[in-house]
């Protein structure tokens, strides 16, 4: 039986925040102190992670002096020496502290979309600072609780702004960054703007530098809408924009659960996990999770161990997939192309186009083959169960 | 008080499908005999409605004969040039017949992908013979119940060549078409590519001609997903692609209702009309929707001129908030902006960055300063409701 | 016009925790300072509320001593006295305080079932002395996040055991209470236990005095579910079970929002005014919501009065319901009766039976007969928008 | 490795409606034809089911005379008792015919409500004639697209008053069913009334012989709106009113799916067999699920036994659940109870009060405390994933 033990070759990266977790929710209080930064870089190391990733105030407290600043980074880049973990990605909390309460970007009050540039570009050069070549944008309170007294198009184009100053300010300050946004429908405002990946690749081609701007998908997000997570990585995928992804786990139709990756939706997990491996994406697995408000710091290093265990176990099934005989038979009818059709597809002509509209088509007999899809799926639930050979 | 008579300036529209609904659904039989497509013209045009539009085997049965064809579209000729009803869009039913049991465009079935080709090239011969000029693509089935059997990538690959080959078509046939993308979350499937009206502008700019390709919103399948349908429509309009519009009624996360018009959700039916009229969109108000199955025929057209005197009532109600001075005066204060942060908007230039990276923020008054949205919203929630004078 | 000015006749009441919210999310820090218990009491009498409700941590923080709680009782009893407000609810706080992190009656560690008990009883003394006739229950943290490691049948043995207990302290003591349970589907907990007002329906004809349990039915939280708010409502009144309501709104399939009622679902909304109305519920109305984080104290006002105004303007359409001719005589035709059936209804006989079993029925014709509900709807549609004469 | 071979013993059931389901849904028309019953039933018993259930349309067309039916049933019989399978639960189609549009036995009109009252009769001579023990009732229509015109408090005066009736009747004919009660909580209506098995449970106490009524619980009802199915079942289970069991897939918040039993949600649907295998329920597994409309008959014969062999397997690893050292270990260390609080559990007494009233709790200590819950849910994915030994 495999180890399922990770290695730095897995790309698997955490963010400082989901380590530190205090368990504060809505309705209670923090549960357990945080770790500092330097613990927890740490903790991934010995759990076998490969890098770890942090908005500004995650690592400098918002108030810190410049010095404060220094010593903590000097820490911190002493604790990644150490370990050799990476800082692979950065972001901005634009969404915590109170000035954030009507959004950063799109905030109604100017002074707050100006401050949150200049926070934006702080947090830049700490990224920078570190080594990060990937910068999130996640805008935690760009909505509405009521569409009564925002606009969605001021929204639009204030952050389009926002986005296209940042991309030049990266430009101007050679740092290389990649930005990767990434969506969510809801919570903490009633809707969020460009709620899911897709409105995000829409979004992206209106910028001044599409080419610098891809998106970094979540599953949890994504689930929280009902939609699926696979189909939207693919669609980003198939753009070119894939430049980070947020791996977690989460019930449909809820609050942010942010749960440990592979604990939820099994089989969802095992299609994300087959289509990262089998296009080779090859960037950072980001577990954007926490453990469970009940977890004492054994069982938040176990939900830290979890979540690489499980990717890796559904990693081995998805090669496992590929080298299942029967699998791979019902794939191959399920595909049979005899080529006959083939004179139709491609770049368009006009003499293809009048050949086909005077092809005769069965439509009868075609309509009467099914698929097995019955038949395929019922294995590949018996492949992730364990339950075949 | 107002009559709310719908007049052709509105451009009003409706589906043949709509009006046609027979009130068959999972659990049952239809209820009524459908009207012919030539009744519902008349039907229409009596309610006050601008157009009509229709899928290819609305108008002509999938196995009419080129001469029942020809008579049939004599008739319905007739018909429109009687009301002076028009036909602003048409689509293609590519969903009904078994063959599409597995997709269309992105079945794993070669000939199906052939054979859908080919029945949108006809159908779009029909419009184009009708006079339309927007040509909506829903795909019904274009999607999976398991990702065990089919690739997504292939799916966008051959979705993709598919509109490439379709442009080209409407050019080379001088048929000046706009094409409108309409995204669906599920159903009839279990997850539909490209669920929602983002996803389509993101895949639209890796087409060949992503200007002749916008965006068909619909109000009930981003419900469906439990997105907010304004937002969905701000951003298409953003981005210049919205090309037409799908109004009915849904409740969230459930199976497509097509509800009338305004008959759920009140309030985000308005801030939808109130988005419309502000923007002065001067499109089709294409109505997708249907009579609940109990109706009888006086209820159907019950239900058509519901969803035309709601949308003017809505409309009426949005020239309100325009005029209210109370409305106003808080909308005001809302976006009060003293152009102190004006200095840090717009085009980047390091002299800026620097400028904005020193500027000194009062994070706490900030914070500190509440907006009205409870006093608007209430407001508005009392215009809506007639309870502002 | 009417004025909508809400009198104590009205028996609207509010929790302190309502107006004392401070705008702490899962993403985001308190905003505002609370208002103490006293100004809550003179905000709430200013706005033309009947009461306030409390969960005991609202009134008297978890480490006071028993001098303090004294003071604080005696000076909330001055505000009382002075402001003519009444408490006709209390509850207790379950779910705040670390020590309920895996839930208080269903927590697996038998000192916090222990200390869950305590709490509740000594909170009922409060609530005792401070003239509740009507005691909440709701178990804001007794669920799962998993179900790897709590037993559905043990957690609802505790929970029973616990209300039954707590039911025989109530007699023991004199105090007359009624209790009401209050369900909710999720959020903190992945999975909270009793999901629906159902659910708590069912489980009260388990205990050893259903006579005296009944529920406490919250719009946002069978809206959570997507379950029908006014249906939930008219069963557990049929029940004789409606012990008191929690009015606020909610958007379906997200984090528990707790906006303000009739600010998102308008058309639910009055179909619950309108039942309450029509069946003389004499109870509480009781708005279980809270202010946009956005709101300052101006704009907190502004959120109670709101509730407040939108009842009684939906009040106001349930009696004009009541005496629309055109409404009411389609509502004569939809229950239209001829009587030839009664002969079957009512209790069974084995005549009744036979002779039931023969009867001929025309199937066809029957079905053929539409119902109206579109023309109706529409009315109660425009009757909402203010748009009937 | 085990066959995962089903027997009579493992009490495994399907419905004739689910082999026969041609594939019709609200976008397409039929795709295949439907299995007669007879060769159902041998398609079934060699698949390994103990047993068949049935609407009575299922067997006997709706407009069949007697001696087609008496033909009919004859066939039927004899399948039966060539193969072995018996006939464990019968059920009326209550909603199929158009007659039904506006519900059964909660439609406006008293003819629809007599005429549902004498089909279940008829078909429960039919049931009782084939040995059926349990009587389910799944009230298809009993609900509403619009609240405007069907009063919540009829409907459920109507609905109690027919299962009154009905519950005689069986008596009366000494038939000896047992009803069980199938909650859905929308589709076809827009909402259904008696939402989920909760609020069935709640129902049934207020009807004359609650003693007969219990519940038919159903996997994808449950999850339509999002709820934990394996907590209904325990709450069922519970209150003695689990009378059988409705298993299938589903995703959340879509129209009914009815998938493959585990084909979806694979963890919850262990908790599920769990459940069912560790209380030792013994009545029947019934599966409610029909195969993709994609399938041809190989695919379905696929789907049924994939049903069966996932359940299982499941329960297989429940197990192994209950032998794992391990996983055994952590529940004990999760429910450790020293009995110190014994004292104050069980029944109330005045002393109890009153020294639990007294008793000391370290809070902060007590709340210190974690629960290894993220261990032992990692455990549980990793058995359920076959990677545990």
């Amino acid at each position: 039986m495999a180890t399922y033990q990770p290695t730095p070759e897995d790309r698997f990266t955490f963010g400082l925040w989901t380590i530190a977790n205090p368990g504060r929710d809505p309705f209670g209080d923090a549960v357990r102190n945080s770790l500092t930064p330097v613990e927890i870089v740490h903790l991934l190391a010995e759990a076998g992670a490969y890098g770890v990733n942090f908005h500004d105030a995650d690592l400098v407290p918002i108030d810190a002096t410049l010095a404060e600043q220094a010593q903590i980074v000097k820490e911190f880049k002493q604790a990644l020496n150490t370990t050799g973990l990476v800082v692979p990605m950065a972001t901005t909390n634009l969404f915590h502290a109170p000035i954030f309460r009507d959004g950063a970007f799109t905030s109604n009050d100017p002074r707050v979309r100006a401050y949150a540039l200049q926070k934006t570009m702080r947090s830049m050069d700490l990224g920078a600072d570190l080594g990060a070549k990937v910068y999130v944008f996640w805008g935690g309170r760009e909505g509405t609780d009521t569409d009564s007294g925002k606009s969605a198009l001021d929204a639009g184009k204030w952050f389009r702004e926002a986005l296209n100053f940042l991309c030049e300010y990266s430009i101007d300050q050679g740092y290389s960054y990649k930005f990767a946004l990434e969506a969510k429908p809801n919570e903490p405002r009633g809707d969020l703007y460009l709620p899911t990946t897709g409105a995000m690749l829409g979004f992206i081609e209106t910028l001044d530098h599409p080419e610098m701007v891809g998106v970094n998908p979540e599953f949890a997000h994504e689930m929280m809408a009902g939609l699926n997570f696979m189909h939207a990585v693919a669609q980003a995928w198939d753009a070119g924009k894939l430049f980070h992804i947020d791996l977690n786990d989460q019930n449909i139709g809820r609050f942010d659960q942010d749960f440990r990756f592979g604990s939820h939706n099994v089989k969802q997990a095992f299609f994300v996990v087959k289509f990262l491996e089998d296009v080779g994406y090859n960037g950072s697995r980001h577990f954007d999770a926490h453990a469970y408000r009940t977890a004492d710091l054994d069982d938040i290093k176990a939900f830290a161990r979890g979540c690489m265990r499980t990717y890796l176990i559904l990693k081995e099934k998805a090669q496992q997939f590929q080298q299942d005989q029967e699998i791979q038979s019902l794939l191959t009818q399920i595909k049979a192309d005899d080529g006959s059709m083939h004179q139709y597809f491609g770049a368009y002509s006009r003499e293809k186009a009048t050949a086909l509209k005077a092809q005769s088509f069965d439509r009868d007999g075609i309509a009467a083959k099914g698929q097995p899809y019955e038949r395929l799926d019922q294995l590949v639930i018996e492949l992730l169960l364990g339950a075949r050979e």
